[in-house]
Order: C-alpha cells, then sequence, then structure tokens
C-alpha cells in the first residue's frame, strides 16, 4: 500500500484559504491521494503555502480545477468511473460512520464559510456528514476533509487486511 | 449522545501554537469532550484563539496543567479509572484502526516538532499511531488529534447501535 497511491482525487478548489490548501496538501500526502484539486495552481509558489506544505512539489499531484470548471471535471471523472461525493451537511447526507466508501472516488470540500453550491451537490452521487455532537457544529474544513479521507483510508485497509 | 459529553478528556498542554490549541477547542466541542487541558487557561483571552475559536467559553471546559504538572495530573486520572493513551509514532504504537478505545480515556498530544517528551511516553497505558502512507510522514497535530477523536467517537457510536 505504501507504494501506490490510493484511488481518490480530494477536490479543494472551492476553498480560499491558504493555510487550508497547504494542510490539505500535506494531508492527501500522507493518504496518498491520486491528485488533489485546487483553483490555481500557481498557489505552490505562495510562501505561506510553502511554509506549511515544505517540498509541496514532491508531494501529491496538484490538478488545476478552476471554479467554474468543477462540474465539468466532475462529469469527467464520472464517465470515468470515479464516485463523486461531497462532504457536507444537507438533508439526505450520509454520517461518515454509515458509509462505505467505493475505492474510486472524487470527494469534493466545500467554501470555507457557505460549503458547496447547490448546483454542485445537485450533480454529486452522495453526500456525506461527519456527524458533530456539540452544540457548535462546525468543524475546520481541513479537520473535515482529513477525518473523512481518515475513515476511506481505515476503510480500504480493512478490505486489504 | 447530544446530551451527554462523551468521557474522553484531551491534554494539549503541550502544543505552543495558538490555533493549533483554538482549532482543537472547536473540534472537542463538535465531538462533545468532558475536557481539554491546556497549559495556561487565560489562552482563551487570545484575540487569535478567540478568532479561531469563537464562543470558546460556551464550548467544552477548560483545564488547566502546565507542563511541569502533566504527570501528576495523568497519575490522578489514572487512578480515577482513565486509560491514558499517547497519540506518537514510538516502537510500540498500536495503528489507529488496530485499537480498541476503552470509553474513557486521557488522549495526550505532543509537541508540534518534538512529539511527546519520554518521561510522559512512559506513563502512558499506550502509544496509537495514525497510518501514514506517504513519504512525508508528519499530519499536523490538531489534525491528528481530530482524526483520533473521530475514531474513539465512531467506535463509540458503533457500541451504542
Amino acid at each position: 500500500m505504501r507504494a501506490s497511491r490510493q484511488d481518490f482525487i480530494l477536490v479543494a478548489s472551492l476553498l480560499d484559504r491558504i493555510p487550508n490548501l497547504a494542510g490539505l496538501a500535506r494531508t492527501c500526502e500522507v493518504f496518498k491521494a491520486s491528485g488533489l484539486a485546487v483553483a490555481d495552481a500557481s498557489i505552490v509558489n505562495d510562501k505561506q503555502f510553502q511554509l506549511i506544505s515544505v517540498t509541496a512539489e514532491k508531494w501529491v499531484p496538484l490538478i488545476e480545477v478552476p471554479v467554474s470548471t468543477i462540474k465539468v471535471f466532475l462529469r469527467k471523472k464520472k464517465q470515468e468511473g470515479y464516485s463523486i461525493l461531497g462532504l457536507e451537511q444537507t438533508a439526505n447526507s450520509v454520517p461518515l460512520d454509515q458509509y462505505a466508501f467505493p475505492k474510486k472516488m472524487v470527494l469534493v470540500l466545500g467554501r470555507e464559510k457557505e460549503g458547496i453550491p447547490v448546483d454542485i451537490i445537485h450533480i454529486l452521487d452522495a453526500c456525506i456528514e461527519i456527524p458533530q455532537l456539540g452544540v457548535v457544529r462546525s468543524l475546520n474544513v481541513h479537520v473535515s476533509g482529513a477525518i473523512a479521507l481518515w475513515e476511506y483510508t481505515r476503510q480500504q485497509r480493512l478490505l486489504q487486511s
């Protein structure tokens, strides 16, 4: 498992904050993502990004997917056999611990405040949410993404063992 | 489960960075920790802390545990029936997906760079590590803690269902 990348792509094109994007690059490498989609690939030249992500160029392959092309990208990946998932609290979201992840998945993260726009929600195969037990129901988007990627990884390891 | 707190305490006294501490306060509230131990409780007056944690005073109960008293605190909690665990990569660490969490636990996080000092490692009941598949084997400490707390929560929910 160490040798090959896992068959998921994380879409972080909707995120604005550099620390979240750089942190996700680090987390994607730890869990060996096949790709990390960002709105602007020149972000790797940003000093703050480099500070947090360190040696980002050796890490997970960055894919440039501007916000205006997210839907096209997701439809293309769906044709390639990926399940297209979103991490979002909606009326139909499946709690993370009740969801069996497909091996091939694209996981879309929402904007820091507004989450995933409704036109993108509509083309997702499913939405997954992290059960939140407290009064304040808002995890940081990097943390949420990391928890979902861990749960995916845990399930894949279980299937392989 | 929404009504009562989960029976774990997170010890973040070794952490220095305000964004990590404030983020962990938020994450502890989401997973309803019984307590979050920090080295200096006056941190809640820090502007950056407040900005990230928002309404921190309504959140998880803060416990002041200065670094010099961590071992005393952990021994006291052990006497109260808590398992004392660390999140750290050591020769004897158990991978997170192979560890069955006890209901009553105290989880110790390490310093941002150096991890958990060896004298504290020695009084832990177990060390748990997050399996890391990539070349860069270093998750952010807030992210690591959040993943461990999610895994604990997932297991408790499974036992209750």
